[in-house]
């Protein structure tokens, strides 16, 4: 059975699980405060070309989000996002069990509009409404699309006219710089906040939250311990984020799976199949017939997106450890239901 | 430098690394619906010699103890625990955090006595204060002593004729099982949900929660999943618990814990250290002049217990990968130090 | 200056001001266990034509809102609402600040549809999204639109069918009480719990919560307490509520807001204004240019509802104290700008 | 039956319940915006002998404490107070439903103590544990003890020095200043932010929030509202303190509850009555033994303080509206039952 589920469902990299076994014997500080941890920061701020920022490392995207909003807002501060983001849809309203509402604008292929915003922002009159004080959005989003760096910048300085924090989910970060529509210090630029995202990029586990504005620095680190995101082995994270952060490999890993997939999705429009959007990131989503559908759940693991009656969309993902091979030879047992 | 100042300071056991590494090529279903979370259950389930109970790993103690206590309570509902407790003191509010009142009692020797517990019942008497619902206890407690059988099931039978639900905080389960004061099947039949902790017993980290009590079964992947508990790649802590329970590694684990303190224990008596409190688990508190704790400090890392002025307590910690060899060099050389 | 602007700007009805003054030397029990409470509670149960109800009096609808839905949901469990629903957009996230999602599905003139409900249920198929638990509607709702006994019913019947409560918001229960689309009787068969808001139909304060489903029932003194809620001198609710449910004092009020707002209503259709929607209840929506805007906002006091560009609808409300011959002068000077 | 239950049995005073007659016919702004608490507003400050402080009107003094609270803290903060204070035992967990922690210090007398705080700030030393940063006391305290005006100024610098903020519960604000003890001038001096409660002490509702510090001002309607607070009938509130704060009413009630006590204690110390406490404010604590207790209880309401197996404290409160006959009435029954 072929698997284009997920982007999570292998352990992690190797070098990881190497990195693991060669520190087994060797006792560190706890709660994040060892050296790997200190090591990982100092390379992931190289690459930010940014020494003023703060890391943590947290396990969870969630967690990530319900800490760092928590730890933001004011209780009767409120949090923007897309109808599709996570935290809006499939975070089992976690925001909401910190206090707080979380106010939507449609999307756009995944993406926040300005315009969208300002009409949010200009509902909002007084103190019988909340008062909206974070912008989040994914890098890249639920769709798969990628902000492109004039658009952050964008986002960024409208936020800051506003007196909004501008939130960067990074869940898929990885995929999102494979791109190249932007670069890490561009985020570190143009976001107040923002996360690297480990599990769905090679890691066992861990988030690297990154805060770059100073506001909102202070005591973090009793948020992540109330929200329970204290990890007592922060090593562990930080021998992980060690090595995402040697030699590229964060970009490597993101690279692999945008290539993979963008591969799968030129076979499959060279086969005919229509798809409910372009190629930019490692989620496509092509459009079969039920017929197809249902031969393809027995050849392989994927998700149904949407039902559109007569046709389905389903979502393909390939990850970190996907091969050309892999897909070739998906591909070719596809040819065999095809004809 | 020695290092006796926690058990959670090494990565895992050398299995649950090897394990990893095995199963780094296998794609597994996500959020613990995989074959290695499931067959982890299993393991556990007949251990337990209790089939009827719901397991869900959850990865760090303050996250369990945060979902298990807001999945059980209504808002004006409460949760009573020692004055010592780890969710009183040590979680920033965790449980507050959740919207709930921590009732405290005061601790005997770690541990919650029925007759203290009686009195906070009783003085709640009308909806003017919270309604006691839950008793939380710690096994072993934070000072390292264990309930026996007896005392497990005298709390447990207390509870249900009080409307109380017993909830068991296993962080270092491990070694409280290594006392054989009380069994895994005993913790089943004497609690309505307890956890098996693995982060400081040789895992990387999760928790196993278990629930016994029927009517806290409903939901609760829901209250994991808002809680931030839903560990995405739920199958690498199912992997680490099949490891822990394969030929009872779990148990053999907190024996070597309790085994290396209870010779450090005694190499320290023979040197006359004072003593806090009797030898039980894996942490020890010796009393050490001024003048002695100053010159351990150069050898050996360790806990600042409590300052008593001319004197201080200090912890004192072996965990799963500590070995006698090494207890051997550390007193060789802190006889260097007293003579 | 006329004022339409709302129906709570005035005190409150004079019987009760009247018997507040009558009873002045009159200790009581405090917290709402008192005499009067108790008379008040039996009186509208025998309108309600069920003695199997529990009723609790409360000060403010945004505390009766969070109390209701924070006592009845789970942490994960949702309300639906219209979108625009009062709990959605005008308290300021009070619903979310108790830890629960507000889910809105479009209104219909103001009231939520059964098939918006059953799409929205749909969607929220496992642990990964809030579990939907309430739905809340308003009588009248917003817009001053009322549901029908056979739509209640409706509505009752689907929520019974989908594992949901119903909970009926009646802040304006009295104006749509006097439309005899339902009588309170109606209310108390196809709901689980409703409020009866005294604040907008001639009390100083106060609102009465009914709890028809035995499930809601328990403890529902202590969410009171602990939300704030539980007013020391109930028996100054308790007195207002006995003087609205003597001689049907409280229908009567509903009837004489509606009736001028009828009033009101056919004088402005005669002289040309278009309105926005139909009369049904004691707001009225009539749309009119800016200059006639700018001329009416010097004449009488309103709110303005939407902004059309070059038009404007605003809105008009009469409420228990309004008298027909106001309405007259009111028009009367209102000719002198339209001509 | 007499009745020494409380002092809050009674609808208000009858200055209060005529200005309602006066006002029934005045159309006024909601929300608490209107020209009678404006009015009101100035009233406070100039016996505040400060302009720059903002005040608001909120309905119940648990309510005004989840608000305040709640606005003050950031998640992870916690409010420090007396382990007798109101909103550690009496207010069923209202404060921890807002997320924060109620550490508490023991009582002295129902004061707070300084070097108690400072124990208490110590051991909280980092982010395992929750941030004290308000200190809260009342004033009268819950067993009627008063803090002098040299001790609030202690209280207050002591705080400042510490970064914690000075919260004043003036629930029964009106017996502490008729004391003389310390004025609303001191307060207003010696406080972030404090309440001067109305429903104790002659009024039907309401209690004035005062907030002194510029830090804790923005946004505080935000929070009123969210929390249930904001009264829509404002203006009821506003024309309650504006007769409170004419002719010093507010001080003169105060003075009569205390002078009755006062009587009362003194004619109760000379048949031999002893007392927990000494007299201070309107609540005293007549030692009794079970038998008179029994008898007491057919003669007058009164609330069972504490049961001392052989005797009862036993709690007498007098308040705005009782009469020193009254007085003289009970004691002639009571020395028929003493003899």
């Amino acid at each position: 059975m072929f698997n284009f589920k997920n982007d999570y469902n292998y352990i992690g990299h190797e070098n990881i699980l190497k990195a693991l076994l060669i520190y087994q014997n060797e006792p560190n500080e706890v709660y994040g405060l060892d050296q790997h941890s200190n090591n990982a920061k100092k390379l992931i701020k190289q690459q930010l070309k940014n020494e003023n920022v703060d890391i943590h490392f947290i396990v969870g995207g969630t967690l990530v989000n319900k800490t760092v909003i928590s730890h933001i807002l004011r209780p009767y501060e409120a949090v923007i996002c897309a109808d599709t983001g996570h935290i809006n849809v499939h975070e089992t309203g976690a925001i909401e069990s910190t206090g707080h509402k979380v106010l939507t604008v449609q999307n756009n292929s995944g993406k926040v509009m300005i315009d969208d915003v300002k009409k949010c922002i200009k509902i909002h009159t007084d103190e019988h409404m909340v008062l909206p004080k974070i912008l989040y959005i994914s890098q890249s989003t639920e769709t798969g699309s990628v902000y492109s760096k004039e658009e952050l910048k964008d986002l960024y300085e409208f936020c800051h006219m506003n007196n909004l924090y501008l939130f960067v989910d990074g869940a898929r970060l990885g995929v999102a710089l494979a791109t190249d529509l932007f670069t890490l210090e561009d985020l570190a630029k143009y976001s107040d906040v923002f996360y690297i995202g480990g599990a769905k990029n090679g890691a066992l586990l861990g988030e690297a939250v990154v805060i770059v504005n100073d506001e909102l620095k202070d005591n973090f680190r009793f948020s992540i311990k109330q929200s329970g995101g204290m990890y007592s082995k922060g090593f562990v994270a930080g021998i992980q984020f060690e090595e995402l952060f040697i030699d590229d490999l964060y970009l490597t890993l993101g690279r692999n799976a945008n290539d993979c997939t963008k591969y799968l999705y030129d076979q499959l429009v060279k086969r005919g199949f229509g798809m409910q959007q372009e190629f930019i990131t490692n989620q496509i989503f092509p459009i079969v017939s039920n017929h197809i559908y249902e031969k393809m759940k027995e050849l392989v693991l994927f998700e149904l997106w949407e039902d559109l009656g007569e046709k389905k969309v389903i979502r393909l993902v390939c990850g970190f450890k996907t091969k050309i091979e892999e897909i070739d030879l998906f591909i070719k047992e596809l040819d065999l239901i095809l004809n």
